[in-house]
């Protein structure tokens, strides 16, 4: 596994959902059809990190990761059989071989080994525009059993950067897992799962994601900034959270730190840390704890593990 | 009237003040006795913009203003008297004359035309600490009478920027006045007064706003962040506030304009508009609305005009 | 006298010239017309800061300022018969009664009191681009007797916050002079004059200067990239110059200071100091010292007080 | 192979070089020792990622690269006897078993698999100074073979970003070549070799660039500025140059993008395209070209392959 690559979910409005993605927050339009947007990053020479495509439920239906070569597709659908997870084939404009199956949770994943290829748009400093997004940095989602989404992620090579102890057993409520060499490709949080919480992308600078902030406030999109500007202790990111027409929240994202180190001590949060969740800013609106993206056909479950409630530290 | 130039106010702790100011902000302490800090901004060149003098009381004792020349007093003197103002010279340290007299609502003002030099850290950026505040910028008063606090000032010089007017006659709510030719150095909030809400310090960057929020929240000064950062409808201000630690409110300050034109026509906010307050970020604490710090020998007055809910956007 | 007021030049091509002026620097394009541009910046609620009308040579007109009222432009006028300067009263699109006259050395300007008003756009952040030009911040000219020049705007009411001495009895090589209570509305410097060296756009920020460099480098615009970015020791300017299309210089600025203050003690540079010039950054190319545009009809000469090598620090 | 780890090298006044790297770059001093400084970035957990031993010839004994595991090291040593190299174990300070070789062109390697952990400072903003480096990033080398040096690195699996082709025939004129998934943990460029030429220190942000520029600038360290600031095509990266005490070269560097893709297409870049080496900014000084550090007892060859000119873009 080599890391995240992409999302790719439903969206009732494409009109609308672009003018979100690409005017607003200016992504690159890879490619357009009737039926679908394919965005990408800044940087990305993959064809898509960010699918939409149109449909009447405003789900997720994929989270999407490159593997190194196409052998790991087989041998990861050999691993799912052993485990017991159905696994199948599906055909993905502009990918190779992708395999498709549901973790033991339900979370639909997707591999591919290759994508079609575009250009970097890294030094065309002249198509720089909104939010000014460089890459997908990671997705996290709600678990209804963190310590079982951890199990089946960490067994395929996922390495743990930081967590939440919800007890003094160390009793997971969170965890940020990496393949990249950053804090995270996925993460998990303890909640009615499994469902999407959001998709991370990564910014350069602070002063991007408050320009971000001056814009969507000022042309219409005030109702889509749902949380921060801010610090969260965990990832020690500067973020801000977005929600797109379909509710389907993005991150903005940036300072992150090297994890690439095989001796690399995870770092522990206590749940009740407050500067876990917030070094600085307000506390996260009940939307940003409760609020998630739905998997088409996957029930969800009440998690095992109930949040305790955040205290604001002021 | 050239400008606003300092605040003088008590504090319980100098040496805890000083850790917040100096040690925490990086203003630069051009002076400490055993009884005060004097303090200013990195460019300043008058020997403080900001007076901690050693108190029982946290109250404020009175906000400074610089006039052009010596006779200004002596007009500002036979001004006060016309109208009713009793008015007295006093004696500040590295000051020249200084006339004090309380506004007609009982602000406490103070009056002088010269002050030791000092030399400008501006170009010394090996000194540059903390939120590298530039200078003192305005303050912000509650007014129990923002009429009365804005005929009183506009009559001796000063100019309308942007204003709340409480309803279509324009009844003003707050207004922001200036003589330095940005958008403020006094600006008066209905509200329980006369109390000192905020001294505004400018600094040159977002950036170093939001290093500030990450020192101030890691470094134990974490209950000192009432506000921010965000902005600001109102003035266009990117801002933190913050609170020292006598509660002394200070607002850290970047993104005015320039309004020396003599046809600037002011910006007129409706009280009910939400981005007057907060273009975006989370609403204001009911402490930033409520509290403020006392003037010393002085009564307060409930508002005239009631402050409306402020409706948060979201 | 108000303050600096626009730049009213010859460009060759319009065309040419609102591609990097409106698409690459991202100045608001207040008005086109078959001959003339006029741009302002994002801030400016006046009709234009920067006017270019077709011509077969790229001189610049006039250097226009803003007085209080429209009899400050009699009493200019007045003023000029009495030192022996001809005026006369010229129409100019967009503004009231427009006085024009050249200065003792030949430097030709425009007084008005009343421009048309136009929207801020400032917290417009929706049309942010480019550069993100806030304001018209100065212009700067050769001057051959900088002495003159300095005489005849000190004597109309100009400050002096800057200046360069030539030797010990402070003979001024340049000088930088003020109204709206920043570093300067004008500056000169001794050379081949009267001629234009730059006009000086307020920028906000840092990033937004580096950002524009690295637009203009893979835009097709590095030709118009002549110095910097780097620091000024006079003025403290964070600054990049470029040079439009027909040759007209700017200089994107940030990073001054406040100099209302009547008793403000201007900074006096040795010719000598490397700092003076450069902070740090590569020194100057030589087209920088040498190449201005010329005033149309207005004959130049050899400085009275001749440059000496700038000698780089390193 | 993980990653680049450290560079260990002479200082001659250990004293200097600590208020240049401390004082005014803000490292962090992990140990100070009468023989030796170890100094980190702020996020790094490993003891040290740059050493300066005092010594008589300020030359550069080793470039460190962390391995996943012990037995990695073995494997090592057994890869130098088989194509020839000598080897040895050496004692380094915090630093478990360490294997010493030269690769084929003379380069002096150390390779570790484990080093003394200490707190990451990522999160202590109060302790943030000067560049606030986060972590080593890269070294990079002259080579009189960069097609040797090539070769050599990629055999033991580093992989290639970048390269500068001095023919059509892709003769290798420089190589960015990684492990940890940027775009390099060592580059070489052709030249009397082997010299080193300089680490890269990550930052975060331009804007800790431009503020390093100042305070250099201002507290003496003006001559230690060798080029820059300005955008390299090669690597993307915004760099800033720097000579400590000792003449050894420091790169501030931010800026890069994610290569952890298999089927990452390396950029190919024309030896004579100007933009290669310069986005904009400055041609490079003489001295940025010629000048390296000596590896002790490594006799330096011509290179291979000459370097054309570089033709300045202006």
């Amino acid at each position: 596994m080599v890391r995240i690559a992409y999302v790719d979910g439903h969206a009732t409005d494409l009109a609308f959902s672009k003018s979100f993605w690409v005017d607003a927050l200016g992504l690159v339009l890879t490619e357009e059809t009737a039926d679908a947007l394919y965005l990408r990053g800044l940087e990305e020479r993959n064809h898509h990190s960010v699918v939409l495509r149109k449909g009447n439920e405003p789900d997720m239906t994929a989270i999407g990761f490159k593997v190194y070569e196409e052998e790991d597709l087989d041998r990861a659908a050999h691993h799912c059989s052993t485990i017991g997870l159905p696994w199948t084939f599906v055909e993905r404009p502009a990918q190779g071989r992708t395999l498709a199956f549901r973790d033991p949770n339900g979370l639909p994943i997707e591999l591919f080994a290759s994508m079609d290829a575009v250009p970097s748009m890294l030094r065309k400093y002249g198509v720089y525009a909104g939010a000014r997004v460089q890459r997908i940095d990671h997705v996290n989602c709600f678990s209804s059993d963190v310590q079982a989404s951890y199990d089946f992620f960490v067994d395929i090579g996922f390495r743990t950067t930081e967590y939440t102890a919800a007890d003094e057993q160390d009793s997971l409520w969170s965890a940020w897992l990496h393949r990249k060499g950053n804090v995270h490709d996925i993460a998990f949080t303890s909640g009615l799962g499994p469902r999407f919480h959001h998709v991370g992308m990564w910014v350069s600078s602070v002063t991007d994601i408050i320009h971000t902030c001056d814009v969507l406030a000022t042309t219409g999109w005030l109702p889509s900034m749902e949380r921060g500007p801010g610090r969260h202790g965990i990832s020690n990111a500067f973020f801000l959270y977005l929600r797109d027409p379909d509710g389907h929240r993005i991150e903005l994202f940036t300072s992150d730190y090297l994890t690439v180190d095989p001796d690399f001590e995870p770092t522990r949060w206590e749940l009740r840390d407050p500067q876990r969740q917030t070094v600085w800013g307000m506390p996260a609106p009940k939307s940003w704890f409760e609020e998630g993206t739905r998997f088409p056909g996957v029930a969800v479950q009440k998690p095992k593990i109930e949040a305790q409630p955040i205290v604001a530290p002021w």
